[in-house]
């Protein structure tokens, strides 16, 4: 099969927009997508679109894809819209892949848009509750980050994980958004400040949660007959994996680790023949603190065990072994749900392509990103690696 | 790029069932679905599944794939929603396609399911109002029959096409559904009931719109490497094309015509190497009857100024030179949004692999689906012919 490179990428700021739509906000991201394309692209070469939405506030609930792609002039092609909650739009790129890969399209557009802070607390707990498990969770009034909040306990409680080590998560986070741009919550904060912030769910606190986020990512793959057309330093996607769970927490058999992420990179590596010592980087899901710790073992890094370690002991900093989350992560760069999956491809992209700014990593090659859906529903993983493949790690 | 075949294909009765669920419905589509593949399959052979619904009541918004998926005992596997409005399943199948030939699955569920009978009226034209053109449509106050409506009305005018054509479309569609035992409404009706009832919105009454459904449809694909250890009289999946459009109506160019439709027909046939007239029969949106029509010259059955008189003189009757909905059709068989374009692919493996009982066609060889999402932000059309392709024609 063909395939599939990353060849442009772009998103608008993450924040809370009042004056943008979830078509301004679109494209922003897709017209930023198009200007980061090392030799140009026109609107016209995208035959495919893919829009992963999971339509907060209900303002366009059927049909935003075309809503939002006709809005950027992307007339009469194939648009599909995916939702798989919070990684809605890391399965728009897993389609925007199996398109190309298909043979069916040249060139994809694979993206996200999300607005959530037009609505009230109330309205986004009902909307990210339906994106939970509804039946049974939401009904009893769990939120998303009292699902979380479990699964911390038991992490502290099976594997010694401390408070400390969870802020940890927020200390990196923000000190790598404070260097983008693009992020929400772009400023630094200590470890104090992590430790001290009022409780949301015990054990999490304000600074182990991210915030609801306006925002939208676009993401430009093309095939390898077309790729020499847009650039001459493509980044192949060099394996894609994704895994599905049961919705509701209390129906798995673990709380300390997330399968649907573990099946994903199974496959992801699988599918690259890279395994998580190749990585140069990775963007993980860290809707909450305890979900970075889970998605480092889950991904192989480090064992489930070891994961507090792993963060406090700056190894998942910027010039650690194993940097995570340099874009800031869901936690500083923000979480606009349908736009969450989209925007960790850019920040791949930005890496990959020496265009992170003060946050630039030294020449990586490798690159993965995670996106989870609901607290572990769902799960997709991408390897990304410098090169037309074969030659990166 | 790998053929995907269709080995199987179930549905739910269509109708309304205070008693089932969404999780139930899709469970019987899922059952019935695996027990027509002529040499068995077992549930751990299905490695990617595709879900679509709007999620008409708000059950289960955000992931609704997983939360039926694994209600069926389809642990683990990657596991995507899909939303196009009332298309929302004729691309789960298109992308079940893309997943075969992309190389990253053999054997692909492609579904559908809708709920819609549990909640009242309004809750419904409110769900169906925002899979429509929210901003400007739904909250001047127009309706999916007052769009057709007017599409209706300008047919008329710019093609002569009368009250008495509309009312062929439902009395064929109700002789068709009423040899369907899944139809919703599976009972014949005379010319004088479909030209004699309420208005509904003038010109179109009763009898010119499909009914609220609930249903579910599953549809098994496989790739030609795998194809044989199902089946010994496969069914290729010759052509498959889509298409999007502006999401409102009066957005567009023209009333009496999809171009959304005409995009997918064109793309389905080019890439099949057939054309309408190597069809032995269509399954096509007939959410209202004028919608119907439309389809005939969309999908170059007949030319505009034809499609009333193509379907009163019997030419799309079960007899006649182009079978048209020998379900029964969103008309008479029942319109789950979510389920409405797999349903269609289950009539399509019904004719093709001799299954359709007392609608049974002699001995087909190619048919065709047509699904559109909204009143034509989106189509997708599916091509598909007995055996391994090239020969049937």
């Amino acid at each position: 099969m063909r395939d599939a490179y990353l060849i442009g990428a772009g998103q608008s700021d993450y924040g809370s927009f009042p004056g943008e739509s979830y078509r301004s906000l679109f494209r922003t991201a897709f017209e930023n997508a198009c200007d980061s394309v090392p030799d140009g692209i026109e609107t016209e070469d995208v035959d495919e679109a893919v829009v992963g939405t999971l339509g907060v506030g209900g303002r366009q609930l059927g049909l935003p894809g075309p809503a939002v792609t006709e809005h950027v002039g992307l007339h009469g092609i194939p648009v599909t819209r995916v939702e798989n909650a919070c990684a809605a739009s890391g399965y728009s790129v897993r389609q925007g892949v199996q398109a190309i890969r298909s043979g069916m399209a040249d060139v994809v557009l694979a993206s996200g848009v999300e607005i959530m802070t037009d609505v009230s607390g109330d309205a986004v707990r009902y909307w990210l509750g339906v994106s939970g498990e509804t039946e049974w969770e939401r009904l009893s009034g769990t939120t998303f980050a009292g699902v979380y909040a479990q699964m911390a306990s038991r992490h502290m409680q099976e594997y010694g994980t401390t408070r400390e080590q969870l802020s940890h998560v927020a200390v990196k986070n923000h000190e790598n958004g404070a260097k983008n741009p693009h992020a929400q919550l772009g400023f630094e904060c200590s470890l104090e400040d992590a430790m001290d912030a009022p409780t949301v769910a015990d054990p999490l606190n304000l600074y182990h949660c991210c915030p609801t986020t306006d925002g939208a990512a676009a993401v430009l793959l093309a095939s390898e007959d077309v790729v020499e057309n847009y650039t001459d330093d493509p980044i192949r996607v060099a394996g894609v994996g994704a895994g599905s769970d049961r919705v509701g927490l209390f129906q798995r058999d673990t709380y300390t680790a997330v399968p649907a992420s573990q099946y994903a990179a199974d496959r992801a590596y699988e599918m690259a023949g890279y395994g998580p010592d190749d990585l140069d980087f990775a963007e993980v899901h860290d809707c909450f603190a305890i979900a970075e710790l889970m998605a480092y073992s889950d991904l192989g890094l480090c064992d489930p065990e070891e994961a507090g370690e792993f963060v406090a002991s700056g190894k998942t900093k910027r010039d650690g072994e194993m940097p995570v989350n340099t874009s800031g992560g869901l936690k500083s760069k923000g979480h606009p749900i349908g736009a969450t999956g989209a925007g960790q491809v850019v920040e791949a992209f930005k890496q990959l392509s020496g265009q992170a700014g003060e946050r630039q990593l030294e020449d990586p090659q490798v690159g993965l990103t995670h996106n989870v859906g609901g607290s572990g529903g769902a799960a997709v993983v991408h390897v990304f690696e410098r090169g037309m493949g074969g030659d990166a790690a």
